[in-house]
């Protein structure tokens, strides 16, 4: 079984719903590497078209990866190294081959899958190569969607209030899909 | 029912096991608070003994949920008006009325009380205020652990990789409690 994370930085939405970039966020890549390195995931990439912003994340990886983070905190270095790069979307599908897109939204579609639909799909092996999409400022635009195969419903609580940093989001979503607790 | 949660800053522990007193952190205030307004919690404190740290806090907050963080962005405010401050753990159990203490740790002990255990216990109403203690750093102190009722089993994933940052530990531990999730 193998599962992959994409953090998506274009096409997103800003509060407007118009159509943005977003800049990468030092701490979106830790705690997310973090999460993605408990939960087993494979990859962990990081999409933007921006080859400045791609050139920052670089030097921030290799200061844990290969530099003297990494000596002075191995467990980082473990985490981050499950960190990778994509132009987009569509880059991230071929350097992974073909795998099952799940976009994730904070918006409830009729047609959404609920995440213990895909935890148990991947229990009885029913799923066994699938790529989890996530958006940053405002969530994926829809191009984002359209181009998955199916959306995850949304994650929420006793409330309706569905504000939840995409660092909460991830970290919910893997434990959903691959926390050790059982019924 | 009613949850709360206090994240502590001292006494935790630092790496090489010491105690030491941490500093706040922006992003902790905000991803966490961002969580219980999703999870419906009822209060979130900040624990510290610092007054310079306390004094911190109570900026940044009124920034949104008093001055123009809070215009521009309604459901930060939302969220940031459930952070209160408090000094100690002993603080926050006085303000609340001797709820049941729940602390939580990223080591086994024998003793631990499964997360789904207590949602159980949630559900049935056998438990109606709960607290829910974090640490920062390291990890809670013993002391803390020693103040507490239970301690709740560790967050893990299939690895034994146990480094989630605490942002991450609340958001998971409050979807496993407290979560839309239906078996």
């Amino acid at each position: 079984m193998k599962v992959d994370i994409a953090l998506i930085h274009y096409p997103v939405l800003n509060r407007n719903g118009e159509t943005i970039i977003s800049a990468v966020t030092n701490l979106d890549i830790h705690d997310i590497a973090r999460a993605c390195c408990t939960y087993g995931v494979g990859n962990y990439f990081i999409v933007t078209p921006s080859k400045e912003q791609q050139s920052l994340v670089k030097e921030l990886i290799s200061h844990w990866t290969s530099g003297p983070g990494g000596l002075t905190n191995p467990d980082r270095k473990a985490a981050l190294q499950l960190v990778k790069l994509a132009d987009s979307l569509r880059d991230v599908r071929l350097q992974l081959g073909d795998p099952a897109v799940y976009a994730t939204t904070a918006t409830y579609t009729s047609n959404c899958l609920e995440w213990l639909e895909l935890r148990k799909k991947i229990e009885i092996g029913e799923e066994d190569n699938i790529l989890l999409v996530f958006g940053t400022a405002s969530g994926l635009a829809k191009s984002v969607l359209m181009e998955s195969n199916r959306t995850l419903c949304p994650i929420s609580g006793p409330t309706s209030y569905n504000h939840l940093s995409v660092r909460s989001a991830v970290a919910i979503g893997l434990d959903r899909l691959l926390g050790n607790w059982r019924i």
